[in-house]
């Protein structure tokens, strides 16, 4: 990311920069271009916001850790691109899974 | 805005002003008019509610602060003018993160 | 309104009267006629309902006054008429802003 | 009523008569005939149920009296009739206010 | 009911037998044909289930009581039938008011 | 069922074996083909799960037992087969009532 | 899966591996193809998230483990292949059984 610019997402937000396709087949793991089921997408943790705030006041904060590998469901992300870099903000709640 | 017109936003309404096309590209961060994400927004913080009421009566204060530049979904939020300028009001809920 | 008839709203229903076109040119804020926002109506708080009776049973009073200027979203408010003064009786969730 | 007939509701149901259109005119209050909003409807309150039960067990009861004309929103009464009378039976929800 | 088969609602379900059309009649209480309004149906309570649990594990019971005569919206009843009478499974929600 | 195979229903479902037509005839209770009402389904409950675990953490278990006779709601259920046996997964509360 | 990859699932998710459809014949138990039920699928646990955060904090662990058959309705899951082997991501609360 450009110096002069830090997306820091808030709340349960993620923000993650989405694999490129070739980095996913380097690694043995793929998303097959299949009809019957949803298709999740590859990508790096960028950054984190604080948490959920709970019923009872409590701040959930999230599990996911900057660096790391994840699967996340492509439902409605929101898109920004720095440059040439595409970026995604997506609740943690959409993320499925880490990679490592 | 006129010194003859206040606006304050309710509960987790806050007021943004939208940012013009031409300031997102100087800071190198630009929304890509792609079709297969949702395109975010940004815009500058003007005024905050005093935050929501959670079930157990405690006020939940907003996050974000005047003055800050922020990245919010583009779903749904109400417009006025005053002159010239464009203002939108939208739920807390709806700010996806902070730029800084 | 005639002083025969008193309209009182109930819980968390706020009675507005919408403003005249003309009154929201001279404060200078108005409301643009585009189609990808929502557009707010503006209107004068009459009176407003005792507030909702939270979870717990404690009574959450309503933020807004009799005698304020508010924005509301257009969504689906009531429409009755004392004479020809329009009135309207929103929930206080829609109500986005006070105007001063 | 008939004198056999009681009809008692149950829970936050309340029991009302619409008005009929000419004494709704008497009064002064009118609901005009419009596209753009949602037409209330005019009633008097023949009996109310006890309440709801609310999360924690209490008993939240009925705020609108018999005896009392009031507004309500015209989603989805269910109707009877006994003899030539028509009655309505709504939920304390879609009650707006109170009309003195 | 044959007295080989016993319909034990489980529950907040209520075991209802519908009224015939002109016994409706001659209580003096009808429900008529309007297109404006729904139409609730009129029946026996026959018997009840143990009520439904709370949130915070307390049983909160079944207010009709076996052998009242009841008012309930029309959406969506299971229907079963033992010989010629026909039996009508409801939620407790859906019943709107005793007739007396 | 075979006896290298047990099906061990989790949470709130039950497993239910789908009466014959036939037997319905026999008890004198059976669902006529109307189509103004739901048509429920009847069946031989197999397997309970644990119960449900509520919002305070504690276990819900189920009201209904293995061998009890049910009436449910046909809306979706789970089917599996086991030789030529029919077998349906269902949620506990779109189970209706007991027939005993 | 490959000793380079390892999907950990997070929250309430869990990773199962599809069974190929003679290893359901072989055991007795199928999925019938009729259309008038939901048609679950039968696969293998391979790994589960830590559970689900609740309202009040707590953590509810996931019920099924490592290694258990599972039958696990259709809707939705998230698919990955790793080589040639699929893998699916699903919710506890899509898993319906335990095959033994």
């Amino acid at each position: 990311m450009k110096n002069t610019i830090k997306i820091k997402p808030l709340g349960d937000k993620v923000l993650v920069a989405p694999s490129k396709e070739d980095s996913k087949t380097k690694s043995g793991l793929y998303i097959p271009e299949t009809a019957s089921k949803e298709r999740p997408e590859q990508g790096l943790v960028i950054a984190v916001g604080e948490g959920k705030v709970a019923d009872d006041g409590r701040l959930v904060p999230i599990k996911v850790k900057k660096g790391q590998t994840v699967l996340f469901s492509k439902y409605g992300p929101d898109e920004v691109k720095v440059g040439d870099q595409e970026y995604l903000i997506i609740s943690e709640s959409n993320i499925l899974a880490i990679i490592e």
